[in-house]
């Protein structure tokens, strides 16, 4: 058996290991393109930022060791051209020399990634404007940075004098993850960074309100957030800089542009070979990872993927899924029944030392997909024990089906990165495993007072839900209280910070005295600063007779909600 | 409805505040024998070591808050020392007057904990040895601690010259969590530390190969653990200081002796009352928590618990359980038909930045019930991606069900305790919810250069147990070697530093062309340092027709098992 396998990075180099260990006699080729299989693209914003150090260290495994150690015949600087399904054929070419041969399959794995997505804007090929998506890319702007800076430095030099430099300036365009990991980097390099986002906030995937966080943490490291508003083109300034141009009409000066406005499949081989590519815009293929030809299979960034809540077909550039699914086609090809289960597309963000992180369905797809079996709950839980060092809030939410209590989807966001990351990847995990908020009120997670509290966050999130769901804790968002009798139930000193218009403040220690202040004819929705004490005080009313509701959130959610809402 | 509920500390704390939102009309009485109810205990070692710097901090909840927020008559100072069962009614004394009344009750909930066991050794009693299980006990241990410094200042004072301070010596008798943390704390507080151990190793749920791991790592941080040997008594010293007499006949000079061997169910009260105590020395409850009298609950470190996996009756003091077996208890006195479902046992320990974790059963625990469907494999992944800077190993072994793939437990140590946490948590929720090895493959952690790989440790170990029971990689361990040819796989580099005698060393890139080397007639078990290029000559020994073994956590896992089987 021949197996050809197109690209060599995430998907194919997993799918190629691991065919060689399931199968010793197939005859293994895979071809990349660029120079270099089997790199740690994630790593490419902390190169440019000099995190990481040393190109050497992004080179995951060589082409070397795919000879050496798995016995595959790998070829860098070899792009796939064309196939031939009839012939079972590939047209190879020779980046280097143009050379072009053909190669038979017995099978084909179909791996070529997602480029970053280049619209033809004016100036767009300017000097100074990179995207950051191989090695060569990253290595060009820390080429560009390093010569700014030596230009800079010689200036001083020349006129002897202490000049006071310049800030640089860098305008990434493209809230998304690489957008933002690079604004970080630019700005522990020195750079005044601006990103331009044309989406109403960063980070896609997430809901407003929790991205809002997210925002004011950048904004509050130095990070110029410019929302609703992209690039339209690029020009040349009279001293030599970039002026990006925005849909706004405002203009940018900067030293160096990041272009990240996001990926797109690379469907060129598969569509001029007459394989299916879904509405997503992605290569379609079934569970065993095979695309619409039996013999073709396709992995990685390219193909669209079930999502495995909403059961849709969704885009999903991830690392771990590329992984899995190389490894799962591989399987098929050597015979196994290996299915792949759908993409929860889990992901995390560090930034400036916090991280935002989610996992599952966001709210908004929901609403999307006009879903309405489903509430959500708000938290603000401490990273860890609130009586040792260093505890910080998490901000969770988290979405679950009301009729059945599964889990749905969370996000997280917190200046404790690790934290945030234990949550959502254990609710990560009782997500694929079909997990209820039930469920989550009896998780043992591991608990010490610098990891955690003896009500970790996550049994606290199943605890609030599952009140919800057995009716316990009625619940309200901010937006539904129109008409409604507010009762903010905190303590007068914290109604001086800020307070709701309207609400009758009667603090919880006095409640149960003086219940006849309050009417049985209205639905009461109860505020506090994270809605716990108005969700003890709504036990009281409701076994006292009244109608109540808690607030989902309390005043820290009103005051993201409220952010979220004017932009 | 009036309901009793005696000690005021996790479980009962939490059993009288959820009574409380689920039942308005109750009359609660919450007893706590000491001064503070709810306080943090778990955080005392920290406060011991001024790392949490105020007592005030480790008071969560106060008896003013319970009287004003739960209206619950909370009573501190008060113990109750006996129950009659016929009457239904409890005596309680107020600790500091003697005097004694008698309250009835509905229902009784006792959650009086477990105290340090305290044997009667010779000299005991001596000024300077402490425990630490209560906020005066921590009080009491600062003060003493501070009392030598304010000496030895003083003594530098008044000679008015420089003394070189003798280096203080503190001695911990038991090397549970408590005895590890509080001798951390020591060491940062500048004493010079030995942990006096009975058992032949640390932390008595971790399996021994991978408490040795922790043992390393506390002695590389200064700590001096001696092992196999407890204190038999304790002297006075002429110079005012400490002695500790070992089993072994040593002695142990020591400024301040914690005592910390660990701690017994309180089950004082219960037996007076007649009330069923188990084999294991806790009270006895059902899964709703009643205990052997249908009117009475009992929750917390002083009852037996179902062990999840094994099923067996367990004697668990972790605060996170004893929270939800407060909370269960209060469901269902107000009526409803809550569960608990059982311990895993989840635990974590942090020490000097690094952490050991662990949940569900050890190795040891299954050998002592003679369960032998079980394989184990281990595994050394890096924290994070290693082209990221400042990633560590984590040293992981994990236990599944031959039969079913069914995860039976975990355990962990690296020195990023972050790491360790992340994963041992969310194996943690994938064992609680009934996970098998396979759906590790297919889980989908958080991932960021910064927090993992996109082969997360949690895939990884799945992939390497999904390999054993597939049959793709057949298992040995070290011990099973006997009459078998060792097949070393490493490059002759490595084995400058390590070898095994009579081992064979073929490097993996060479094997395939020197397959003619190796015998057909003998089973070969192949050896690396970490097993994975040792699984990649399994898999090419197999398909050329061999008998071929993984020696399962290679070079890495052999150093381990024989330090600490040298012990």
């Amino acid at each position: 058996m021949k197996v050809i396998i197109v690209g060599g990075v995430a998907g194919g180099a997993s799918c190629a290991a691991r065919l060689r260990r399931l199968d010793e006699k197939a005859e293994i080729v895979m071809v990349e393109r660029g120079p270099y299989v089997s790199y740690a693209n994630c790593g490419l914003p902390y190169y440019v930022g000099d995190v990481i150090k040393t190109e050497s260290s992004l080179l995951v495994a060589s082409e070397a060791m795919f000879r050496n150690m798995f016995a595959i015949d790998c070829r860098t600087n070899c792009e796939a051209v064309a196939v031939d399904r009839s012939k079972k054929t590939v047209d190879l070419r020779d980046t280097k020399t143009g050379a072009v041969t053909t190669e038979s399959y017995d099978k084909l794995v179909l791996s070529p990634g997602a480029p970053s997505f280049r619209p033809p804007l004016p100036g767009i090929d300017l000097p100074g404007i990179f995207h950051v998506r191989t090695v060569p890319d990253a290595r060009a702007i820390r080429e560009w940075i390093e010569k700014g800076t030596a230009f800079l430095a010689g200036m001083s030099n020349y006129t002897g004098i202490q000049m006071v430099k310049p800030k640089r300036r860098a305008v990434v365009v493209g809230g998304g993850f690489i957008g933002l990991e690079t604004a970080e980097n630019l700005v522990h390099a020195g750079f005044e960074v601006t990103v331009l986002q044309k989406p109403p906030h960063v980070l896609g995937p997430l809901d407003p309100e929790i991205a809002c966080l997210l925002e004011g943490h950048l904004q509050r490291n130095g990070v110029q957030l410019v929302l609703n508003d992209g690039a339209a083109g690029f020009k040349q300034a009279a001293n030599g800089t970039l002026e990006v141009q925005a849909l706004s009409g405002k203009t940018f000066p900067a030293d160096v542009v990041i272009f990240a406005i996001g990926v797109r499949p690379d469907t060129t081989l598969a569509k001029s070979a007459g394989i299916e590519v879904g509405e997503r815009g992605g290569i379609r293929v079934d569970e065993h990872m095979r695309t619409s030809d039996p013999d073709i299979f396709a992995v990685g960034d390219a193909i669209e993927v079930k999502d495995f809540v909403t059961g849709r077909w969704s885009l999903v550039a991830l690392a771990g899924p590329a992984n899995r699914q190389g490894r799962i086609a591989a399987d098929v090809i050597a015979g196994r029944d290996s299915r792949y289960r759908g993409t929860q597309g889990t992901s995390i963000i560090g930034v400036f030392g916090g991280a935002a992180a989610w996992t599952g369905v966001s709210e908004k797809t929901l609403n999307r997909l006009g879903d309405t079996d489903y509430e959500k709950v708000y938290l603000f839980p401490n990273s860890h024990a609130g009586y040792y060092p260093g505890a910080k809030p998490i901000h969770l939410k988290v979405i679950f089906r009301k009729s059945d209590g599964r889990l749905l989807g969370a996000q997280a966001i917190g200046e404790d990165g690790p934290a945030v990351d234990k949550r959502i990847s254990a609710l990560a995990m009782a997500l694929q495993l079909g997990g209820t908020v039930y469920d989550l009120e009896e998780a043992e997670l591991c608990y010490a007072p610098q990891f955690g509290s003896a009500k970790d966050p996550v049994n606290f999130a199943g605890m609030v839900a599952a009140n919800v769901l057995r009716g316990d804790m009625p619940l309200s968002h901010w937006g539904e209280t129109e008409g409604r009798l507010l009762l903010d139930v905190r303590d007068p000193a914290e109604l001086v910070l800020e307070s709701v218009p309207g609400a009758v403040n009667i603090p919880l220690p006095q409640l149960r005295s003086r219940l006849g202040e309050l009417p049985r004819d209205r639905e009461i929705h109860v505020i506090c600063r994270s809605a716990q004490r108005a969700y003890y005080a709504t036990r009281v009313l409701l076994q006292n007779g009244f109608t109540a509701r808690t607030l989902g959130g309390g005043m820290l959610s009103r005051a993201v909600k409220a952010v979220a809402g004017a932009k």
